[in-house]
This record gives C-alpha cells, sequence and structure tokens, in this order.
C-alpha cells in the first residue's frame, strides 16, 4: 500500500488543482442571468479568508494523511463479522463496537436506544401449488469460498411490513409491476384479482410494487430479481464477479414511507390516536420476496399468452403472462409485528462555536451489510478517527462536527427520523448542513446528490482530494470524465460534473423535509448485484469490491474534507445564488411543460417574480457577505448573522402543515416522490397537483410557494 | 373454410375501394416538383382504358374466386412430403410435381437440367476438446407429433461451399462477427489469429460472417443462432410456438454471391479460366452452423473478459470473450464439391403479344423448406391452376405469362441465374417485368420490395385484394396500418404503405442485375424461428404459420392479380416518373452525406442535371403514353413503341462492364450491398466508391450515372 508515495506524487498538482467550479457552471446554458460568484477569498476555499485558508490547508493536508487501508479493512471486517439486522443482538455489539471507535477517538459518545415496530418474519413458504407442487427456496445457499455465506443467524427472504397472510391462487407474471404494465395486463384480457402477482424488482421502490398490486386486487405479490437485470446477463455472478447469483434474494421494506414514528424509550408503546395512523400506513397484500432461482419453476409454469418482448427477462424461456389455474402458488408469510429496541451511536467533536455540521451514516443491514451500508459505516469510523487525531494535534473546528450512526434505517430510516424529531428545535437552532451517505463507498464512480446551495462545495473538495484509483489526478477528474461519458444522447456533454437532486430512501429524509437543513448523500459505487442478500458479506466486499480497501480511502479523504470545510469556514460555505436560479428553473421547467389550458392559466407570474426577487436578494446577500467575511475580525457579530441567515435558508421553505398528503414533508422545493420512488419531487407541492389534475390545488401550491420564496428573501435582505 | 362467404361480405367494398395510391405518395414531402399522375385511364386499373379495364375488372373478379386453401394445403404437403435440398432424388420428385401441375393447369411446360456445383457434407464434427471434451450435435432432436422432424434423410447442419478442414484451437466470441465487434475484441486485447471464432446469426449475411473472421486470420467459424434473436427469448419455441427450438440449425451458403456460374448442361464442367475465378470467389475459413444447445457449452466454458453488454444473448449465464488455451474445440469438415444435376421447371400461358411477365419463385429447400421456399412455390401451383381455368374459361393475356420454379437457390440462385443467362437476349427484348418470391407466403404482414416504377401497381393491386384474415376490407388497409404502427421513433406515420428497395439474397438479382428488368419480391411474413432448419416442415407450417391456408389464398390474389395487370394492360403499368424521382432523392442523399472536401467538391452537378432531364422526359413521356393509349385502337403500332421504351427502361441504367468488382452486375441504380449483405446498394457505383473513399472513382461512376440518365431520357424523348 503505497499510498504515502502517492501522495507524495501528487503533493505539487494539489496545490494548483483547486478547480473553479462556478466559473465552468455559469458556461452551462441557462436563460436566468449570470450568476454573482459566491464568496472565494482564500485560494479556492469557499467561506475562507486567506489567513483561514492558509490554515484550514494545513489542517486538510494533515487528514489526507490518515486514512488507513489496513485499519477501514478492519472497521468493516468487525462491523460485519455476524448479520446484524436492526433489533438484533448483533446489531447492540455493532453500536458498542462503534461507540467505542468514536470514544477513542475522543468524540463525546451517545447510545441512544429507541423502541421502534420492527417486524421478525417467523415464517416464509412459498410453494408452487400446480402443475407440480414444488417448495421454493426462500434462504441464500452458502458459496464456497465463502464462510459467512454458511452462516445460518441472517434473517431468510422477507419483505418488512408485509401483512401475514395465506394465500393460495393462480399467478400473473406483471413486469416491474408499474402503472403501464397493470394497463396492458388488462388490455390482454388478464384479470389479476385475487391473483398472486408475480413481479420483478427494478424500476420502482418495492413498496409501490406492493401498492400497485394491492389497488389491482391482488391478493399476494412475490418481487423476484431477473437475471437480466442484475444477475448473470448484467455480468458474472458472486463468487466469480460482482452481480446476483441464483439463490440471492433482495429483502426490503415495503412501507410507503409516509409515515414516520415518533421517538418512542424502549419498552414504550405509541398512543391509540398513533397507532392507528401507523395501521392504515401499512401494506395490505402479503408480499414477499424471491430469487430467481425459485422464480424460474413459477415463470416456466406459467401459461396463457406469451409476455410482451419487453417483459421477458433473462431465464432460459419464454415468459407467459398466467392469470389461470394451470399455475398456481402458495405464499404462507408470518410477521410477528413486535416493538424491537434500537441503537442510534451519536459523535461529537465539540467546535469553539455554536453551530453544528451533521455527518450521518446507517449501520443496520438486512443480513451482513457489507456494501449496504457498512461501507459507508467503515468510512464513517475512519473520519472518526482522523479527526480525532487531528484534534489531538491541535485542531478544533470552528463548528461542532457530529458523527451519528444510524439504526433501524432498512426498516423506516427509523434511527435518523427519531433523532431528527427528538432534537428538531436544537437542529434548527444550530445545524448548518447534513450529509449522508448509505451503500456507502465501495467502488469509483462518486456522485452526488445535494440541495444546490451544497454543490460547490461538493466540487471544490473533490477537485482537492487525490484519485488514489485512477491515472486522475482528482476525484474532480474522474467524477467529470464520467459524467461526460454517460450524457444521455444527443445531450452535449457537461461542462461540470452534475450534483443530482436528492430524491427519497435514505436517513437525509428527515433532516431536509422537516428539519430544513442543507442536505447531500454523497457515495463511491460500482457493479453491485448482491444488494439486500445474504452475499452481501465481507467476503463478497472484499473480493469484489474494494479489495484494496483504496476507494475507502478516498471516500474517508472526500466526506472528511466536507466536513472540515463546513466546520472550519468562518463564512457557512453555502452557495445561495445557485439554490435560487436552481428554483426558478424549475418553475419554468413545470411551467412550459403545461402548455395546454387550464394548467397553462395557472397564474405563475406571482411565483416567478418571488423567486427572481429571491435570485436578486441571493445574489446581494452574497456580496455582502464577502465584505462581512472581509471585516470579520473587527465585526464578529456581522459574520454571525449572516451564518446564521445562511444555516437557517432551508427553513424558509418549510410549510407548516406539510405536503398534501404527508404532513411530515414540509420542504416545497424536494421531497421524495409520493411513491417513494428513490426518485426526487422537484416542487412537490405543485407539481404533484399538477399530475393529479388538481389546478385549484396547484394554484394554492404555487401561493405557498410565492410566500416561501418571499420569506427566504425577506430573511436574506434583513441581514446587512 | 368460409372463403366464399367472405368474398360475398366484401364484394360491394371490392367495387368502391381501390384507393388511389400515387395521390398519397404525393403528399410525402420531397424537394422534387409535384409529379405527373401516371395514367390511370379505367377507374383506377393503370395502364387500361375504360373498356379493357371493365374486362379486366371481369377476369380478376373470377380470379379472386380461384384460390383454395385445400389445394394450396394439398400443394405444401406435396412439395414438403421430403427434405429435398438441390440436386437430391427428392429434389428432382419436386420438379415433376410442379411439372405436372403446370401442365394439367394447360401451361407450356419444361423441365430444364442444369449441371451446377453443389457440394454436400461427408462429415460435420463439431467437438469441444477442453476443458471436458464433449461431441457436439450438428442435427436437430425429433419433436413429438411431428413425423417428419424424425425423419433422417435432411443434410446434416452445414454451411455450404466452406472448405473442408480440421481445425483444433481456442475459441473466441465475437458477437454478431461484424467489423465492430472484431475492433472491439482487438481494443480488450484478444487476438483471433489462429483461433476458432463463434458467432451469433443475426445482423449480417453469414457469408460475410466467414469472410471478416477470415479477414482477422481465424483458423475455424462456427455460427449459432442466439436464443435471443430467433429462439425463446423472441416467443415461444417450436411445438409451442414459431420460434426457434434448442437444436435447430441454420444451414445456408456462405459464398460472396459476386461470382455467377454460366449455365452448363448436366454433365458438362466449366473450362479452367473459369474454375479459376470459380476459386477465387470460395470461402478460405472451415464454417459451420451450430444450434444454441451447441453452443451453451462451449460459450458456457470460455473464460476471459465478460463480453459487453450488448453481446450478452440469451443463454443463461454471462457470455465470456475466451481466446485463451482454456476452451479449446475441434471442427472436421468434409465437403464432396461434387457437379450435380438441378431442375428449373418453366410453365408458360402464351399471350397474344410478343411481350412477357416473369413470375419466379424457387423450390429448393435447405430441409422441408416448407416455409422457404415452397409457401411461395406453393401459391406459385395456385396461380397456374387459377390462370389455367381463367383461359379455359376464354380467358388470354395480352402478354405471355412465365411461371418459373427455381432449383437450387439456396445454394447460390443457380437455377434463377442459369435461365437468365441462357434466355438473356430474348428476355431484353421481350419480357416487361419479372415479380419474385421465396420464403414466401406464410404470415398477414405482406410487404413489397420493388424498383419504383412498381409502386403504384402493387399498391393499387393491394387496394383490390380482400384480406381474408382481419376486419381490414383490403390487403392495402393492414399493409399501411402495420407501417404506421412501425414508423421509426420519431418519424411521421407514412401515408400510402412504403415499398423497399431491392437488395439481394434472392431470385431477382439477375433479373434486375443483369437483365435489367423492372423487379419486385413480393411476400406475406410472420412469426418464423425455424429458417433453414429441419423443423421448416408442413407440420410446423400447418400448425404455427397460416393453419387455415388463407394467407396463402391471399397471396395467390395478390400475385395472381399483379400478374394479370402486368399482363392485360394495354399500357405497360410501370410509373416511371417515380422511378426517375427516386434517383433524384439517391442522389441528392448521397451528396447531403457528403458534407467534407473532397467529397464534397465531387462534380455532382451534370449527374443531378440529367436525374432532372429523366424526371421531365418521364413525366412527359408519361403524358404522351395516355394519349397512345387513348388511340390504340386506331395507332397500335404507336402504342408498341410507348411498351416497347417502358419494357426496356431499366436497360438504359445498365454499365456493359459491370460494377467495381462484380461485373456480373450491371444495374447502376440499384444492387445488393458488396458484401452481399440482404440489404441493397442504392446508387451502387458511386456509393460503394465514396464508401472506399476513392474519391477519382466515384467521380468516374458519377459520369457513368450521368450518361446512363440521359440514355434513359433519350430512349422516352425518342417515342412520341
Amino acid at each position: 500500500m503505497a499510498r504515502a508515495a502517492v501522495r507524495a506524487a501528487l503533493a505539487l498538482s494539489l496545490l494548483v488543482l483547486t478547480a473553479p467550479p462556478r466559473a465552468a457552471a455559469q458556461q452551462a446554458p441557462s436563460s436566468a442571468p449570470p450568476l454573482v460568484a459566491p464568496p472565494r477569498t482564500g485560494a479556492g476555499l469557499i467561506g475562507f479568508t486567506p489567513a483561514a485558508a492558509a490554515t484550514e490547508r494545513h489542517w486538510e493536508q494533515m487528514f489526507l494523511q490518515q486514512p488507513n487501508p489496513a485499519s477501514l479493512r478492519e472497521s468493516l471486517r468487525t462491523l460485519t463479522a455476524q448479520p446484524h439486522m436492526a433489533g438484533t443482538p448483533a446489531d447492540h455489539a455493532t453500536a458498542e463496537y462503534v461507540a467505542s471507535v468514536f470514544r477513542q477517538a475522543g468524540l463525546d459518545t451517545q447510545v441512544i436506544a429507541y423502541s421502534a415496530r420492527l417486524p421478525y418474519p417467523r415464517q416464509v413458504r412459498i410453494e408452487l401449488v400446480s402443475p407440480a407442487p414444488q417448495t421454493l427456496p426462500n434462504y441464500e445457499e452458502p458459496i464456497p469460498g465463502d464462510e459467512f455465506s454458511a452462516m445460518k443467524d441472517a434473517a431468510i427472504g422477507f419483505n418488512a411490513y408485509s401483512p401475514s397472510g395465506d394465500v393460495t391462487a393462480p399467478v400473473v407474471y406483471a413486469n416491474y409491476g408499474l402503472e403501464d404494465d397493470y394497463a396492458d395486463l388488462a388490455k390482454a384480457g388478464i384479470d389479476v384479482k385475487g391473483k398472486i402477482v408475480l413481479v420483478r424488482y427494478g424500476r420502482s421502490y418495492r413498496g409501490i410494487k406492493s401498492e400497485l398490486a394491492a389497488k389491482a386486487g391482488a391478493a399476494g405479490v412475490l418481487i423476484y430479481s431477473d437475471p437480466n437485470d442484475d444477475g448473470y446477463h448484467a455480468g458474472d455472478v458472486y463468487p466469480n464477479g460482482p452481480y446476483r447469483p441464483a439463490t440471492a434474494i433482495q429483502r426490503g421494506s415495503i412501507l410507503n414511507g409516509n409515515y414516520p414514528g415518533a421517538p418512542l424509550a424502549p419498552g414504550q408503546q405509541p398512543d391509540a390516536a398513533e397507532q392507528a395512523a401507523w395501521k392504515a400506513a401499512l401494506p395490505t397484500v402479503p408480499t414477499a420476496p424471491i430469487s430467481y432461482q425459485a422464480a424460474a419453476p413459477i415463470l416456466a409454469a406459467l401459461t396463457g399468452p406469451a409476455a410482451p418482448r419487453g417483459w421477458q427477462g433473462g431465464l432460459p424461456f419464454t415468459y407467459h403472462l398466467g392469470g389461470n389455474d394451470h399455475t398456481r402458488a402458495h405464499m404462507r408469510l408470518e410477521m410477528d409485528d413486535q416493538y424491537r429496541t434500537i441503537w442510534d451511536v451519536i459523535g461529537t467533536l465539540r467546535g469553539s462555536g455554536s453551530q453544528e455540521v451533521i455527518l450521518g451514516n446507517h449501520r443496520d443491514g438486512w443480513t451482513f451489510g457489507a456494501v449496504d451500508p457498512d461501507s459507508g459505516a467503515m468510512v464513517q469510523l475512519e473520519i472518526a478517527r482522523a479527526l480525532g487525531r487531528l484534534h489531538a494535534a491541535g485542531w478544533t473546528p470552528l463548528r461542532t462536527i457530529v458523527l451519528c450512526s444510524w439504526d433501524a434505517e432498512e426498516f423506516d430510516l427509523i434511527g435518523s427520523t427519531d433523532w431528527a424529531n427528538q432534537n428538531l428545535d436544537a437542529l434548527r437552532a444550530h445545524a448548518v448542513a447534513y450529509i449522508n451517505s448509505d451503500q456507502g463507498d465501495f467502488g469509483p464512480n462518486f456522485s452526488a446528490d445535494a440541495v444546490p446551495s451544497l454543490g460547490a462545495l461538493i466540487r471544490s473538495v473533490a477537485a482537492t482530494v487525490p484519485n488514489l484509483t485512477t491515472h486522475a489526478t482528482t476525484i474532480y477528474q474522474d467524477w467529470l470524465k464520467n459524467a461526460q461519458e454517460h450524457a444521455p444522447g444527443g445531450q452535449a456533454p457537461p461542462l461540470t460534473p452534475p450534483i443530482g437532486v436528492l430524491g427519497g430512501g435514505s436517513d437525509f429524509e428527515p433532516y431536509l423535509g422537516h428539519v430544513g437543513l442543507a442536505s447531500a448523500d454523497v457515495s463511491f459505487s460500482g457493479p453491485y448485484g448482491v444488494y439486500h442478500s445474504l452475499y452481501d458479506d465481507f467476503h463478497y466486499f472484499s473480493t469484489e469490491s474494494d479489495p484494496q480497501f483504496l476507494y475507502g480511502a478516498q471516500a474517508t479523504d472526500m466526506k472528511g474534507l466536507i466536513a472540515m470545510r463546513l466546520a472550519d469556514a468562518p463564512l457557512v460555505p453555502l452557495d445561495l445564488p445557485a439554490y435560487a436560479q436552481a428554483i426558478t428553473d424549475a418553475i419554468n421547467g413545470l411551467r412550459q411543460a403545461a402548455s395546454a389550458p387550464p394548467v397553462a392559466t395557472l397564474d405563475w407570474t406571482g411565483t416567478l417574480a418571488a423567486a427572481a426577487r429571491l435570485q436578486t436578494a441571493a445574489d446581494q446577500f452574497t456580496e455582502r457577505s464577502a465584505d462581512a467575511l472581509a471585516h470579520a475580525e473587527s465585526n464578529p457579530a456581522r459574520l454571525a448573522q449572516f451564518n446564521a441567515a445562511l444555516a437557517g435558508f432551508d427553513q424558509n421553505f418549510l410549510l407548516p402543515q406539510g405536503l398534501p398528503g404527508r404532513p411530515y414533508f414540509e420542504h416545497l422545493i424536494y421531497a421524495p416522490e409520493i411513491t417513494r420512488g428513490y426518485s426526487a419531487a422537484v416542487l412537490p407541492g405543485v407539481s404533484e397537483r399538477l399530475q393529479q389534475k388538481d389546478w385549484e390545488g396547484a394554484q394554492v401550491q404555487l401561493r405557498y410557494l410565492r410566500q416561501a420564496l418571499e420569506r427566504a428573501a425577506n430573511a436574506l435582505d434583513a441581514v446587512r
């Protein structure tokens, strides 16, 4: 591991290669006026004075020396020693391990226990009843050479929050189980009422597959992983490659995510009203995941019309739609539906000021969770160790850094939501940003989803961090090259690496949507076909994902420096003009898509005017903030006002009553899609009303949006 | 078989539904000036006077009563009683059967024997040598219920004209064996020199696969049928559906098609010079076809890099590129390379004038040939019977109709080429058109490839012929609907059904390319996955393709009426303005694609001016021809001059020395692609030189083209 040599070779280039990402971003075509450059005193470090930047560079260079592949490897090995589903003793052991590492690093450390509804499976029995009775496997086979895969204490294949049930019915194949698929089945004359629907994973969140099947009247749902999607037709399967082998099962929750529980002490249970609301949010149709080895006999036995060509998967026969008595299956599901204890671990490195930077990663896995989530969790431990060493060497951040190891993310983002709810006021008062990661850091491809105000910071850190695994000198270069090579057909390659829009499906949801905190989700990803299966273990990770633990080292660099810059910058390094521009673009995008009356005749002008006002306010605020930064020593109170406004910026977008149908989600600019797709809804209040053709509701949401934009502009204008 | 009832129900609509296809064609966007309408006196019948049209309609209505599903079924049953590869006794029996039907119909009938090089396989042995020795099957397994598939007298799987050879070498998987595929292999560091290349059928003519493998230095070629292309991932496999089952082998010739033999009497052999030229045209690398059952063990054993995602086929494992000693195969091919006798059958219904209409369909199959070619051959017999009955009832066509049953098409279009060469002068003097069919008439989808002058005739016949199998009233309606539903994404649906461009791969090649005869290839096709395999038999056809033989009846209607109108129209019904427009469009298309120098600086103006002149000449000729038709009774000699010019029109485009590299192909407007793709080269002289970046050669070809266009314009102008 010639890490020091690599570092040395890159040292010089590092000094010059802090790309000016904002300048490049301005070259992208836009109808909006050119942006005012964000404050970038201090040689490319956003929010720093030259003196502060020099100090920062010193500590960052020290940080970059810390990540150690052997240490990362040991962390992952320990975290993934056993299957550690949330609420199990093994899960508790990982909490204690994380706490011990945090403590050793010198962090104030708390293990916080909550009580949560965590249904475990008592029995999952899937059988083909006719034409030839056969019990189908619901557990992965051991893989020679992978000692972990022979352990028998992981949960069998199940979908959390499925109701218990006992169903025997004809099987219908419904492709990915999307709305269009049910429409096509109806056209083909196949009735799914009372049937067991067999759908494949992919193209939608599994909870939606269950929900749409229920809407169509299905009596049961089987969700399988087709080899054409992440199995042998995607590439070599484990142990010969990273893709899904025949018996691998994708476990996972099927909650719709719109009901966030309140934090409960262990043993405590919610009141009757809350219980009723909770029950209303539960899936209604027994649903279970199966492997392609289990799905094959069912699919092969289906008769009726051949499936449309686009529905054909990778099994070696023609798929049929079924729906008749020739092919019947039996599902027997028993879930225990109990309250169990989960454990968040919170490690705090106290800063000199009162603001806070939050970094979160969950720790619970469906089985061993090596990639998901512990490749991210191991990086979190490495960040803790590195920050601890810097602190021991004399560094104290301006802002407190809080490292959060969440539990029960897999079930329903429970640990992160509970802690957010419990600390809501403090977070709104002090936190400046929430940086999430999840499944995590296991490959060469850096990506970031974030609110637009965090884009410039992430790009500038990427231009600082050396690339340890390719010929590129920095993460930025590979990130951009990758984006350019994968530009959609017909589109010009991007000039800067793209920042994605935050959707749903991980622990940033409560921090962005409910706390109103500038949030990001960053990861290094690669080929990965054993998602949520038994094989997501240490042997898999250390042979298929990151054998040298260099992606983990790079990820430690990236996330550590993002945290340090957020914590150390005298002026909070958020780019508000970029946020304002993204909002204007989004409103214009919705309006232009709404070409026909009555959509087109909605009143967009007030909202667009408010967005323009916010743009002006953000530009002027940014100019003034540079001045406040330059005069920070003589007038620290003024800088603090700017920092408070920056930290609170997203809170202006919160609507106290929440979005229609999901009161917990208050953010008017970004939300998970209502279907809890993994993807994002932008301007969700307006866009969902438009999708529902609820023109009155859309007009109301346009008004809420206008008020939020005006609130934000007023808040910025008030700081002088 | 409620054929009479269907006819009755359609009778009324038939009288009104002769769509004006040309008018619709004119709505298509074009840079060319609006066309002069072709002569359409006689209520939609092109080239007829009102009086002649009334008579024609009478006889056509009688023709439409003739086709009989039971008779079609019996014809196919007899033709496909045994495997009848060209040159076998069973092939001779089919010739005698066709001759007997022709004679019974009252046609002058000749069985003409030729001697031809027809190599049969003595031995084809394909083995996997390592990692685990295994002999791979080269014969199809019998299918329960299909008595034909149990017959053992069809040839084993082989590619005709492969050299004999004995090769043991590592195997490389090369996708479809296209030029790009070899480039990708080179990029991946896989050397194919001395290796056995395993490629899949599809996307190119199999002879090209062998030739490109030879060019890359391969020692052997195995061509297999991947289940993703025409097997179980396309749809249900035989006997459950029409697609390719596991052991089905696609036999076929691998000649490049650029050397057309001279007609030889049985027992005769060509002279030494011709033998030498012939030998130079032969493939050089041992090549054999295999089934996916045989390919699977080889593909599964390949190691090395995983194949690119686009190379992955439908077998249930990840494909690898191989190329190393881990996976070695052995091919032993022994071909007898003998001269054998083949038999064309020519049936002639003498017309009252001296001109001729030629209809051809081959009769030889690789095995039973039920779809390919005998679904077309059975229709030819039904046409003979129907025309014979009309003749017996008093009808005599104006022009002689010649029905040709070709032999040895599968080997190298031998029977058709020999007869064309033997009758070259007579054909050039008397024939007005050649209407081909091949694999043939086995489904609902009508299509036609033709020179542009035949488009209006084919469309007008399609608007006359009732549809017996769908709700559409005529063939025209379904044809148009099908084209509209399958319009390429982003393109406006067509307003008239499209006429394709004649490419290569069937018996029209010598008639268009060497005789210079207006040609068309028409068929009714459908799902078909047993191409060139043992399973292309009567049981397959009568269960999967056309169980009621109604498509065969429709096809008899279509082709019979095309022949009748060509034979009966007082004025030869060829649309020369459409041809001239297509030529102008093609020249402009080539010039616009040639945007960069030195291509753009070639002199296109003379050729474009000649095309414009031809357009004017064709328009004016067409106007004069309407006048000649109107005054035919008083001046029959004038009409005869117009008819001679129409019949000879394509001969103006012949270049006596032929196209570069293939002297037999003289037609300057259309040719098979030089690679003998099944697809077409338009303006082949110019376009191939441009592809070769031979700018001088392209200029020479532009000059030849200009001269041909001027020749054609002069020929039309000379008829007043």
